[in-house]
């Protein structure tokens, strides 16, 4: 069997997965300011109605445009790969496979989803989008996505991120996007917190509030927002990961999976490849599933299900989520595609259901892991993957001592070419760990109410 | 059809075409200090002996080692690609194929060598690789390759690169190798140059001194050096990319090339591909073989075909090649790779035969065909790279001018991931090209006893 597994075109997944529709408790509802559940039209000025509807939608398939995919046919399928290099230096009895979403030209899975956002706009009449990025994954996908369909452009980069990655700014503006460091003095979101920390590194939180605020004022009503993570239609367009693996762990001649582990931020990496393998839990599969998240932003492993806002401004409606609380700025940890305080709520909604294993991980410990990976498999991976890269090592030594012939599949969600930084400072011993103290995380989720899962399962009402 | 065509493992070809063999005339041998040919033991203490023989070898077909083919698989077979975005864009009736090696761990073809360079320095009893580099891209794959196979390794990086892509530094450092910008003060060479010139962006032909010096002088006399480009088995092991291309284009169903295109530097990435298709013509078939240099740095369509070194300090042997003369330092261009004032010899004495017809692209027109790149394919290209794209395009618009339906195959060397300062350069309208002044090319090739290219294909000899 080769090490690289290759879907043929005409075998790409033609429909999304819609997890919504499968879930043993509906979603949790998002709620408006007065506290009531919001309808779709109240996200109207914010996305385009195309996109709201998926947003909103609980059907389980969901057609892939044609003309979607003949754009994504520039790296879809995406390989399946063993990671044959690891299991030989681990000894380990598992088989490792990963999906190797670095293959796209911004090098991440985003653009899975940032060319259906851009198409369904175009679809909609809108002129130019707006967004966020953390880490710039996202914001270079959109403004791929945006030069191919041809849509303005406009990203808000976290400031950390947009100092230590200048080369990230550039890539957005080689596929022809405006990208300014946020927080910025072109919103009132912006002024109002650089007034307070001049010196803040910024934060997705943040950044999505500038985004929202230019989006929602530009008189002539045809600019929209974009957002990468987070939201059910994201998830949605990145089931198409977990969909090809399926089909390729099948060519692979795998029959069963045993773990499936993803590095979770917002949350859209890990679901587009766990979401197909959820279901299979649901129906009485015995598979572990697994976000990944750095300790110094531990929403899963720490933060409390609760409603909170998906920005610092609290310009969003309220989500059903694990949240560390809306002001929670996260250390600047190179992985700022993890930095974020909240999590996708179908992410959430299935930890409420038993149906996932979040674990957190120090950032020293995933550097090591990436460094390992680089040794064996050679490919230098983005410091947000190597969360998920850790997970795998530490299953696959587990499986060695257990003796057990597991199947683990990862996402290896992009690569770190333009995140070398991180492994200067870790090479160079200046790397340091964050735990999130206590008093911290009290602080930034007393205002919350948190609800009991228990009872939000069964009831599936707030 | 899929746009990507992949080939098998099973189907990886397991051996390196040599040009040597068929070549008309055979190769002008290199000649040492007494201007008589050398011998292979002279170069012993510069390259393993294994390395030795194939450089002088003119066996057609020389075996890939099992163990070379299992680390190449990380990457290979790399996949072909049509451009049919680009097609669309061009309205042209040519079909175009690109042969991706963007996809190695170090993101261009360079690998290919470095991994049997590596591994037969090891079979030999080696423990330390000293070589330079120039836009980055060899370093860092001696560095991978070295990594993976258990050698040091020294990489001395020319300083402009040096300075303008401390990125690749960093991954060559992943690699766990050890990068000084050229000239440095560790060599004799590299103190000359810096007394005369404190401030001169380097060049390779001075990083290629430094490199061999400090080889030459390990006093354990367990160091070699490896050269990137230029030498005969270098160009053998870069056949890989051609020889796989072939098989696909079969697969794609195409019968016939029409155009091959490749950028060349020092050859390697343009011998690669090419050389397949030179033994096709050489045996009658009509396909047009276009390596395409810089303007600043016109090797090819200026130079004269002559006797030079391969170095600026005049450390290596005289080499039959077209030349701008070995005291030439290049334009401080952005493709970075392209800046040697030589040429491999086996691609000079291919022109000389008349089976190649080399052309000179100025930068500007090159980032403009990088930028066309990503706005059509959505990938972005090294700067080396956009040179073959540039002259694809114009042979495309002259297939549509011509109403013709040519098959087009140009060598993707790389991707520009780690390069956008160029493309920074360019966008903001700061990028000069440089034509090299008549005087300055009087100037450096005086010294060079030229020969009619007539008189050398006729007898062989100088």
């Amino acid at each position: 069997m080769d090490i690289k597994i290759h879907l043929k075109e005409k075998d790409i997944p033609r429909k999304w997965y819609n997890l919504a529709a499968d879930l043993p408790t509906p979603l949790l509802p998002p709620l408006g300011p007065d506290g009531k559940p919001i309808g779709p039209e109240m996200l109207a000025p914010v996305f385009p109605m195309n996109l709201i509807e998926q947003e909103v939608s609980t059907k389980r398939w969901i057609d892939i445009p044609e003309e979607v995919l003949d754009i994504l046919y520039r790296w879809r399928p995406a390989p399946l790969r063993r990671a044959v290099y690891l299991e030989k230096f681990l000894k380990t009895p598992a088989r490792i496979y990963y999906k190797d979403e670095s293959t796209s030209p911004p090098g991440s899975h985003k653009p899975n989803t940032a060319v259906p956002q851009a198409w369904y706009n175009k679809q909609f009449g809108i002129k130019r989008l707006i967004t966020e990025t953390g880490a710039g994954q996202w914001g270079s996908a959109l403004a791929f996505a945006c030069q191919i369909i041809g849509l303005e452009c406009k990203v808000f980069m976290v400031r950390i991120s947009f100092d230590q990655k200048p080369f990230r700014k550039l890539m957005m503006q080689v596929w022809g996007a405006n990208c300014v460091a946020s927080p910025s003095n072109e919103t009132n979101a912006g002024r109002k917190i650089l007034a307070e920390m001049p010196n803040t590194p910024g934060s997705l939180g943040i950044a999505i509030s500038e985004a929202i605020e230019q989006t929602v004022t530009d008189p002539a009503g045809k600019t929209r927002y974009a957002l990468g993570s987070v939201l059910n239609h994201v998830m949605l367009h990145q089931t198409i990961i977990g969909l090809e693996a399926k089909k390729q762990l099948k060519l692979a001649g795998e029959k069963n999976v045993d773990i499936v582990i993803g590095c979770a931020g917002g949350g859209s990496n890990f679901a587009g490849l766990s979401f197909p393998f959820v279901t299979d839990k649901i129906n009485g599969a015995n598979i572990k599933i697994m976000p990944i998240e750095p300790t110094s932003c531990p929403t899963m492993t720490r933060g409390p299900f609760s409603y909170d806002f998906g920005d610092t401004a609290c310009t969003t409606p309220l989500l059903a989520m694990y949240t560390l609380g809306h002001s929670f700025i996260p250390a600047p940890i190179h992985a700022g595609g993890l930095r974020y305080h909240g999590m996708a709520p179908l992410v959430c909604q299935a930890i409420v259901e038993g149906l996932l294993e979040p674990k957190a991980y120090p950032q020293t410990k995933c550097y090591q892991a990436a460094l390992t990976w680089a040794k064996t498999e050679g490919f230098i991976c983005a410091p947000e993957t190597s969360h998920a890269i850790a997970a795998t090592i530490d299953e696959a030594i587990k499986a060695r001592e257990e003796g057990k012939e597991k199947v683990i599949l990862f996402s290896y969600s992009g690569h770190g070419l333009m995140d070398l930084s991180g492994y200067d400072a870790f090479m160079s011993g200046k790397l340091t760990d964050y735990e999130l103290p206590e008093e911290d995380l009290k602080k930034f989720t007393a205002p919350l109410k948190s609800f009991p899962k228990a009872e939000a399962k069964k009831t599936g009402k707030w």
